[in-house]
């Protein structure tokens, strides 16, 4: 069925319930369902036609939400952009693809000028509350177009139809656009929901940037649960607890650190949080000490775990709440990614995609009803990655005898030091336990000695004192000592993130290797 | 997916767990699969093929479960026959969708030797662990079979080839066979799973005959989930309440003539049933009296009803534990049948297929990945039930403004009474609240007044005393006068049973309308 189902499916059972809250303004699924009907009416009379693409370059609000929804009852497919991308990456980006149009808010509106000055051939739309701060010559204005707009009637699209084009990369090489189907994003939610991640009639916080397939799962899995939506325009420690607070939030989705930007903030203690049942957090692997400090401040509640990547739509394996806690978390199963969500199935496999045995590293592969369609105009990358219907994630992991997967790292993230492996994930673990360290990162720089040696950039908690030697001594005494860094940064600024809120090792990398030859990146 | 993915999720997650006991036979997954895996091979050795039928005549044991799943695991099609139907029934069944194998327990050996020499053509197998009471000659020994078979690997048929052929009709005139695909069962499981039926983790009861498509259904919800089996052989109020507490059931599978016959007998008190969270109840509605005494004698039980039908796979309403209670209950939404469950179209429609407003009754239909392949070599019954996508239930009822389906009645169990329409459920339900009756039904009788006539069978409780003018004046205070029975046959002997524990009104029809056209029957 198509993502608007969901919607439909509010319409009949709970039309007058409130579907969007954002900023002061509430609408109900009878608002929203006209709104959205217009809204691809108004699309349609651009001369958007089945098929075509529609990008969105936007910070959070209600009205992407819409474009969700509207994109897909025409038809179309959506294109959400990188907020973090520099106006060239995006300009490749929709070179790539080819949008239509491209809608904008405030805040994208100087970028979006910019890049129709480039490309030429696209039509602005500018979506936002405030007046267009770069001017309203050449861009259509979106509540114009949908006051003025007939309603038309849902395409409904089949299962096998491309429903959006994500593009993926910045710690991974250029970039891709993941083709995803209707199919793959409701089979994607048939199993979140099957997983009991789901409050029923709950109310979902988007806090994670909208853009971000995270976030874009996660809406769609709560559109089919008919859950009420909030939505803060960009996150922030305190613009969070603020709409916990205000929208009775219950479930939210969260990157690891987002979790500890949040439960380490003053402003938590200020507000009533106590309405949030769910935090599904994942995107990049939590350490133990944010995870007990997440716990200890929020005690009312759960937390789990998707692992997976966007071409997965996203989720492979759940980690629920049970084994964060009590005999799980004594098995040490709160490490571990968890288990294969239903109708998703795992192996580990070698380099020669032969499953390894329990307990082996191997590269992670999954097959089912969410693997995407393929990457955007890249037969030969489709091929590369998806083979015989497994898509290779490029992570290394192994299977425990119960099916939990511990992801040791990124492949390309693994340190080969004196010709050892080491898995830069279990030696940020052990850093991030040390009372001084609010983030930190490990990365292989060059080494004569040693081929690569393990380097830490450490931001310390502001007023800590620690240096380079308590951060290793630290470690000598939990891991061993080839693991332990060589070398050791400590800073008081932030580690720069991508747009998932992945620290960006590519960057901390760049100065370390610029003119060697650098088998790891 | 094939139905036998649960399996494969089971051996990969919990290979050393309990996946089956029965009296005192118990195995894990591991030994369940490699027996799946070798039934396959024997049955491909007797000359069993992709796409051929096998016919099981068995009451409820652990061979059964091993049948569905050796069956789709070869890519056959299961055909579990009615153990309440004659030898003459079944033979119908079988010339009708002509299986090469027919499996049967000591219960039905005999009757199995019986249609082979009638119909000749067919292979015998006899499954139990008592001696067969048949004698040996001419039926294969299927612990025999297995032992010498090599196992074989699983045909991982796609969805949208056939699973099983469930023969319906008691109520409804004569049998057909309800072809349901692995995507039609797989999809129900996911559904069922998406509401929160089902706890992690838990352990399922069959306790329903396990021929049943109510049972079956949950078999694969149960599969899915990789909860564990228990299995009585048949039920009796005695041994559900023995098998709760010897197998910790946590879920179980109930008409409402099951839970009434469990609620009442005084077993129930004898054993710690306090294991059971679950029960999910359908086929027929449930009366409230038989409702409030099933809670207040099972406090730590969530019931939860289902309604749909074989054709549906079967679910296309769930009414959740919540609508039973508190302010869903205030409401009345518990004399529903729930809402839409997931992934299912439904709507109330007119003689001429269009939707009627809400509070309108009409006939329910329902789209959706559930609806049947269609019945088996029956194209134009199939043509007449299936339109446009939309399977029409033969049900009248309507759906208020929240989307809760209310049942009123199968249209052809509707009485027409001095031109008013009675719904037989709401008078039985106002019959059931009296003290002195255990049973009833409602039907309409010849009437040279009102065309027809209402009547009521009632089982009265052991010992209690009460006349049918007793039973009349107790609905007059309670519902208008047109929907009085004008008749009460009083009896001790239950009233007659479907195989699916649904009343056989018919049966009780036949003596009235002998020798007259019956508009309703």
């Amino acid at each position: 069925m198509s993502t608007t189902y969901g919607l439909h499916r509010s319409l009949l059972l709970n039309r007058s319930g409130t579907a969007i809250r954002f900023e002061n303004r509430s609408r109900t699924w009878g608002e929203l369902g006209d709104r959205v009907a217009r809204l691809a009416g108004a699309l349609r009379s651009l001369g958007v036609a089945r098929g075509d693409r529609v990008a969105v370059l936007m910070l959070n609000q209600d009205r992407y939400l819409e474009l969700y929804l509207a994109v897909a009852w025409l038809g179309a497919v959506i294109v959400p952009l990188n907020i973090r991308w520099s106006a060239l990456e995006n300009e490749d980006a929709i070179r790539d693809c080819g949008p239509k149009i491209l809608v904008a808010d405030a805040a994208f509106a100087a970028m979006a000028n910019q890049l129709a000055g480039k490309i030429g051939s696209i039509r602005l739309v500018y979506a936002d509350d405030a007046p267009n701060p770069a001017g309203s010559a050449g861009m259509l204005d979106f509540e114009d177009l949908l006051a003025k707009a007939p309603p038309i009637e849902d395409a409904q699209v089949p299962d096998s139809e491309l429903c959006g084009i994500f593009y993926t990369g910045g710690t991974t090489g250029r970039s891709k656009g993941v083709m995803l189907s209707h199919g793959n994003l409701m089979s994607n939610s048939r199993n979140m929901l099957a997983e009991g991640l789901v409050s029923k009639r709950g109310t979902y916080l988007h806090a994670a940037p909208m853009f971000h397939l995270a976030d874009v799962a996660a809406t769609y899995v709560h559109f089919l649960a008919g859950s009420s939506h909030g939505i803060v325009r960009m996150f922030t420690p305190e613009a969070t607890a603020q709409a916990i607070e205000k929208f009775k939030i219950t479930e939210t989705l969260l990157v690891p650190t987002m979790i500890q930007m949040l439960v380490d903030h003053p402003s938590l203690a200020k507000h009533d949080v106590s309405s949030l049942q769910n935090v599904l957090y994942g995107a990049s692997p939590i350490s133990e000490a944010v995870l007990d400090r997440a716990m200890a401040k929020l005690p009312h509640t759960k937390f789990q775990q998707a692992y997976g990547m966007t071409e997965l739509s996203p989720c492979a394996t759940i980690l629920p709440w049970e084994d964060h806690i009590g005999e799980g978390r004594a098995k040490g199963r709160h490490r571990s990614g968890g288990r294969p969500t239903y109708m998703v199935d795992v192996r580990i496999v070698d380099g020669d995609d032969k499953p390894v045995p329990r307990g082996t590293v191997g590269e992670i592969v999954a097959r089912g009803e969410t693997v995407m369609m393929g990457y955007w105009e890249r037969p030969e990358e489709t091929a590369r990655a998806v083979v015989d219907g497994w898509m290779h994630t490029g992570d290394g992991g192994y299977m425990d005898e119960d099916g939990y997967v511990y992801i040791v790292d990124r492949i390309k993230d693994m340190i080969v030091s004196g010709g050892e492996n080491v898995y830069s994930a279990e030696v940020e673990n052990c850093i991030a336990q040390h009372s001084a360290v609010a983030q930190c990162a490990v990365i292989g720089i060059p080494s004569e000695q040693w081929g690569e040696q393990v380097h830490a950039v450490v931001m310390r908690k502001p007023g800590a004192e620690v240096m380079p030697e308590d951060i290793i001594a630290f470690c000598k005494q939990r891991i061993a000592g080839y693991k332990c860094p060589r070398s050791v940064k400590i800073q008081d600024e932030p580690l720069p993130l991508s747009g998932a809120g992945k620290i960006l090792k590519r960057d901390l990398r760049a100065p370390y290797w610029e003119g060697k030859t650098c088998a790891v990146n």
